[in-house]
């Protein structure tokens, strides 16, 4: 079987070498044309007609009011827990399989992630298996969420849409919504995913996406925050540029600032590729079609697909073995054959720094982990 | 006097422009190729050749043994307080003389600026009244240094080379080791500046560069950490990468990590801008020449040059008026003519929120705060 599934890779993708990386960026549209335009300008750096020109493709593709281009995923994520007001001490519910990006912003403010378990279709945090956990921990004191086990406020939930795989995101806000805390969406993979016809990153307070090498679109190093909150946005602005209270030429600073603005030159190759993005995902989608066509008739294998009110970008495809060990193999045998598989994310709570965080039961985190690989997912051009 | 000065840069400047900017980028080298070349290899992201040959670049420029690219000056200098060992509830010597990155990023340790005057000559941090103020404060407990007044752990020091003026880097060191300090330069403006023939941010433990837009040389957004120890400059990477342990497919973190790699797209830019660093060099030493012999015929002005043992970049030249009045009427006449000019930065220590931060007497600071303008200093390609 796994043979099969090599050749099949090979065949779909017609890449001309012997090694397939798991996803590759595509530069075939106005990539160059743009990244030159703004050197020929001298505004390289964070202001810049790209800049502008990226937040207002951000609003229009995903339907938010407003868009701030922030250097990378992980920085707007920090960003936008401090603008939900996370302080130290805080703990901040989340999902313990997601990249370490979510819990590493967490960590930045000095906030403790609270792990709760994903929903076993979505890979997304469950809604439902939120809902119990805080009937058995939280309490509700002067319209905040506190943990009663630990004392600590709950001050925001950072779900996140695995793969670009909507999670049940609707039903989600609206426990948080019962228990007063507020949700920011990490959907650093979800560019191009919807739910209910609405695009992921814009049902909380705050939405955060990601423009690494690795994501759908990339802006080489980049990363977004869109909020329908005119205060939040322009908070976002000001606090990632080093909080500089705008003068013709005096510095005044009046908060904690960060360096946090995405570059122009980043945001030109930003704007090349969000206008191919369309394409991007319909090729995509057909591949994950072609995937689970190919899959049907496999035995022991199972390509995860987005849940019915859902619309996925399929970023990445994700395939289920039957356990750990069928994992392990499909692993060893596809990257000793020139295919790059990947295994999802360990478990946040198994690592060392996040060991004693609170957490829920989490067996659907765990099931996934042991059983999920990453599959070939570039945008064919060899066609 | 004003309108001589205002004639006399545009003279020099030669700008086709009614508007002459403070400093500008020039990209009259291979910053097209490389960056085209970045673009086509698709390595556009956190890996990639010119992200490995900006390093190298940047170990021939320094002559330090290592240096790490990262994403800008300021997570540079986030990531040198963490890798010298900063935790949360220290103190960490600086200047209250300097741009707010400094601050900001001791702040971001959860760790508290101690705030001590700068030299008269230099700008940068004093190495005799610093000695002078640890003998009235500092105590020496298990081989390292407290702040007897508040407690607390004096667990770094960062001094800034201003505009690109080595400070007393040497005797500064002498200080901070007799009192077990650790020392990080922030050498955010001084690439291409030496003290006693030695590359300013090779002195410290670490040293940390930025390559924003407005600096001698740019990368868009960028920084890197140079050191001289190995240990530190395999943690700098680690922990820049969220701390990734490399491994052919899994995910592991060991610690809590960043995302602060710089892109390779922005480390093309860089090696194409460091290619013409000794000839931008020589033509802002020429131009700080040119402004020292126009300064010396005026009254009432006077242009910061380097101090004997140190040779500058002269970044940003900077100017020294009689009182924060004529300072004032200064930048009003040049910046409503069309000649973009700016005071040095407010003190950090009437930032509200730092003006609880320890601190000596800082009467230089207060100075040079009120006197000092910075002027057009572009890197001159159009004579």
């Amino acid at each position: 079987m796994h043979k099969e599934t090599v050749d099949f890779i090979r065949q779909t993708f017609k890449e001309p070498s012997d090694f397939i990386p798991l996803h590759e960026p595509r530069f075939v549209g106005n990539e160059r044309k743009y990244v030159l335009d703004a050197i020929d300008s001298t505004f390289v750096s964070s202001v810049g007609k790209y800049v502008d020109q990226f937040e207002q493709m951000m609003c229009d593709i995903t339907g938010a009011k407003y868009a701030v281009a922030i250097v990378n995923g992980t920085n707007a994520l920090h960003l936008s827990l401090i603008l939900a007001g996370v302080k130290a001490g805080d703990e901040v519910i989340s999902q313990s399989l997601t990249f370490i990006a979510t819990a590493n912003a967490i960590a930045y403010c000095n906030a403790t992630p609270h792990f709760v378990d994903v929903d076993k279709k979505t890979m997304g945090l469950s809604p439902s298996l939120l809902k119990k956990h805080l009937q058995n921990i939280a309490l509700i004191k002067e319209g905040a969420c506190y943990n009663k086990l630990t004392g600590k406020k709950i001050a925001a939930c950072v779900p996140m849409h695995t793969f670009g795989l909507p999670l049940y995101i609707d039903e989600l806000i609206e426990v948080c919504n019962e228990y007063h805390i507020p949700v920011i969406e990490d959907a650093a993979e979800s560019l191009g995913s919807y739910y209910k016809d609405k695009h992921t990153g814009t049902f909380g307070l705050l939405g955060t996406f990601s423009f690494n090498g690795n994501k759908t679109v990339t802006s080489g190093g980049g990363g977004a925050i869109v909020t329908n909150n005119k205060e939040l946005a322009k908070q976002a602005k000001h606090l990632s540029t080093q909080s500089k209270i705008p003068h013709k030429w005096e510095y005044k600073h009046d908060n904690i600032g960060y360096n946090y603005r995405m570059p122009n030159i980043n945001a030109a190759l930003a704007c090349a590729q969000l206008e191919q993005l369309n394409y991007y995902i319909k090729n995509k989608r057909d591949l994950s079609d072609k995937y689970f066509n190919f899959f049907e008739n496999q035995k022991n294998v199972k390509l995860i697909r987005e849940v019915e009110s859902g619309k996925a970008n399929y970023w990445l495809n994700a395939i289920l073995l039957n356990d750990k060990k069928a994992r392990d193999n499909f692993l060893e045998y596809t990257n000793s054959n020139g295919i790059m598989t990947r295994p999802i994310w360990g478990l946040m709570n198994n690592l060392e720094m996040f060991k004693d965080c609170p957490k829920a039961d989490l067996s659907n985190a765990k099931y996934f982990e042991d059983r999920i690989v990453n599959i070939t997912s570039s945008v064919r051009i060899n066609e």
